[in-house]
């Protein structure tokens, strides 16, 4: 379709690329859409507030459950009982947003409602790539996972996954808060596994970054995603993040994974409900234990596939679930997390499908946070190198649409169309040449050569293609500046908490 | 993650599923996004007119320059200038939408602003399977194409290739209309390659239906794309298509390829009013050769591939031009139609991501008419029969979205949260069991088994699935009802215009 042999190609090839474009701080360009109408919306909160009200949650800790009889709640065993005023008072305090701080301040991002903020893979206990194969992920692997997300700015914020299986429980804490500060800087994670692990990690916060008291309670410089025990409960190590963080000024992000049909009402309407419930209930917890708390609004609700009863990924369920809790979160005045993800066992047109379709989801449904955006296979169960790299280029996609096209008379670009001939090219024209370094998207995996040269090249997948590239950033990572200093401070630190024994995580 | 040996599963399992959704008449539930002011756009609109009314247009074809002219156009030589008042005037008698007619009532769309009418890959000149092969286009593997069009209700439309290219060019045109009138009953496409073969495809689809003169003209019976030759220039077998197919009150899609830095400026403005100014001409065109005739706004403006020259799909660019052809649309009034496709070899995670992001800036776009939305490889070299399976997903996906979620007091399932305690699950649950054969979307090729079962089937990739996928479903087809009608009113009308010589194709 191009002719060969043309002017300006040469020149073209032969070029560096000039172009450069500043991925850290991304606004999302699209207006927010809905599946609801607002009187639905206001059903579902009503609703929810019904449940809270009238079925209550199931909460496992007594700590928890003395704050939220403090705060005006009726508690029955381990049942909790939430009214609606008190659900509205939280809201009345709840920040409706905050600054994400991190070890380098060009990194930071303003976690509220039209902000867009990209992490990898969470909560992966395997890595897969094409390398070293399918295996339990070690802390060499999360490394490399750290090294790839500090390599691609779209990437907003370290993930505290794949989870390094070989470090000891009671040390693994401190090893994933190390790697995250010593390989890149930027927002950072910390698994609610029990007070002693949260605080340890939260010591080597403030140690490596040298923060003050004040420093540590201006923004946010740890989050950490709430998953309650659907259907409504909240178990022992949630339900302690929530009152350690919020009594810290950290962020917790309550996320009910309600999965429809399975762990939830099986429609999109349903799952919500509960979904929003349980958010709410979460919520009102953190404000009871620090009024003005930082507190993200949360939605994971997907569906069961009907062949294998496995959760699904970008469904049609997932996206109007995702469209709704966008509603949900905007009634409420709260920024959001969602997530996109892949069920897929491999890096391959369903992993892309599955993936792109859960972005365009959360991008659409005005989240704030999108997890799980990049590597994320089998729902979760595995970190995909192979996998990551290829989900790069879809959050490079989007987050390129968060730039308009400009539209002044030099774009417009009537003299170079005047000095074009009628069947000319615009290869060599002055208005071309002066911008081609910089006029497009350059891909990270996609290869547009033509069939026989693909051919000649191996026929290669993207997959297949993706291997060497994740191969040559991980090579290439370079530790950012200031880290050694980060790393020096840390090293006495994590070897004194190790010799205390470090923590165990609890569980329920 | 999900519970094994829980009750319902089994019945879950072993129950047909009972879903049933209607994809034949979509409406676009998104609201169309914008990345220019409502300004930025009129000054491209009015950047456009300029270049028509300064620069003018290359028209190949005596006959169209003469109805310019008579039109109130200047021609000099082969340019002809265009007046706005000439545009503005074409734009008042253009109609806002029309029927696409078929030869099943039940298939029949709105053609306007609002619809969402997906089609296959066009223009391909191969097909590519994993059991044939890479290989010419033939008539068997275009009736294959045709067969798998008409088993999945997201398609349409019919599209006129892949082409088949073992019968000659003086025939071909007979063997694809009747082949979409015999293997389906869908609308229709005819290819513009001259008057002969126009004129004897529309005779093939008055005999084959049985059409009344007053029939033929209520609607639209056959649609096609004309392609200007980019930049300024419209060859003879488009002009001669715009002006045969509005005189028979048929449908043109005015469709510029402006490749930004090849045929077109490199910014995405600049290629926008290239783009926009040739397919006012060819709109002007169609207007004064019959004022009133269907016709429609195209766009399929994208960026070529830094790297290797070739035309992008789904890249940033890309779905910048297709929101700004959406606003130069709305701006004139008129429905439109875009593009989806992929540059990628295989049906891999590339080749989902480019369709799938394109997909995603049509459907965002406010496009009436999503041409190449299964299929496409190579950039339109290639019909990818692995590929349409992998797009079906994607389409189904985005018809599912057409429909809301109910959120009536059922559905949002109180009564089913009551029922259920904490930390149980909703398997069992009678609001479950009376729903779940029709709750979710069935997928069509993913696979959301575990990784186990996944490597015990052999670890195929999604592209390995479909290729069973796709025999099954061409060889499950059945001829639509009262297609032996039509086939037998076609063969002999057929055996009569081969007798005759069939007609050749008009080059430029």
């Amino acid at each position: 379709m191009i002719p060969q042999g043309r002017r300006g190609r040469a020149a073209r090839q032969s070029a560096p690329v000039a172009r450069t474009i500043n991925y850290t701080q991304l606004r999302n360009p699209f207006t927010p859409q809905s599946v609801f109408s607002d009187d639905e919306v206001a059903g579902l909160h009503d609703t929810a507030c019904k449940v809270l009200e009238e079925l209550g949650m199931s909460v496992l800790l007594p700590e928890a459950r003395a704050i939220y009889a403090a705060g005006g709640c009726k508690v029955v065993e381990d049942m909790v009982f939430i009214g609606r005023d008190v659900v509205a008072e939280a809201l009345r305090t709840a920040p409706s947003g905050t600054r994400l701080r991190a070890p380098n301040p060009a990194r930071e991002v303003e976690y509220r409602q039209g902000s867009l903020i990209f992490t990898a893979a969470g909560g992966c206990p395997n890595v897969s790539d094409r390398v070293r194969g399918r295996q339990a992920g070690s802390l060499a692997t999360y490394r490399d996972a750290i090294r790839l997300c500090q390599s691609f700015d779209v990437i907003h914020k370290m993930p505290a996954a794949p989870e390094p299986q070989d470090v000891p429980l009671h040390l693994r804490h401190l090893k994933v808060t190390e790697a995250q500060m010593t390989l890149g800087d930027k927002p950072l994670t910390v698994y609610a596994r029990g007070q002693g692990q949260v605080e340890q990690s939260f010591d080597l916060i403030r140690t490596g970054l040298n923060l003050s008291q004040d420093d540590w309670t201006d923004g946010v410089w740890a989050t950490t995603v709430i998953n309650t025990n659907s259907p409504r409960r909240l178990d022992l190590p949630m339900a302690r993040g929530i009152i350690d963080f919020a009594r810290a000024g950290q962020m917790t992000i309550i996320t009910p994974f309600c999965l429809a049909g399975a762990m939830a009402p099986v429609t999109v309407a349903g799952a919500l409900v509960l979904q929003h419930a349980e958010a709410l209930a979460g919520i009102v917890l953190a404000q009871l234990a620090k009024p003005g708390a930082p507190v993200s609004y949360g939605g994971f609700s997907s569906n069961v596939d009907m062949k294998s009863g496995s959760p699904a990924f970008g469904t049609p369920e997932h996206l109007k679930m995702q469209l709704g809790a966008g509603q949900l979160a905007r009634h409420i005045g709260l920024p959001w997390r969602s997530a996109a993800g892949s069920a897929a066992n491999m890096a391959d047109a369903q992993g892309a499908h599955e993936n792109i379709m859960g972005l365009w989801g959360a991008t659409l449904a005005g989240a704030t946070l999108v997890i799980h955006a990049a590597g994320w296979l089998e729902g979760g169960l595995t970190f995909g190198f192979e996998k990551f790299i290829c989900d790069i280029e879809a959050l490079q996609t989007i987050a390129e649409l968060c730039v308009r096209p400009e539209a002044d008379m030099d774009a417009m670009a009537y003299a170079a169309i005047a000095e074009v001939p009628p069947g000319g090219h615009f290869f060599a024209a002055a208005h071309t040449m002066e911008r081609f370094d910089r006029a497009f998207y350059v891909p990270v995996v996609a290869d547009l050569t033509n069939h026989g040269t693909w051919t000649a090249g191996g026929a290669l997948s993207a997959q297949d293609r993706a291997t060497a590239i994740w191969q040559r950033v991980v090579a290439d990572h370079v530790p950012p500046p200031g880290s050694e200093e980060i790393a020096g401070r840390l090293a006495q630190r994590v070897a004194d908490l190790t010799a205390q024994g470090g923590a165990l995580p609890i569980t329920d």
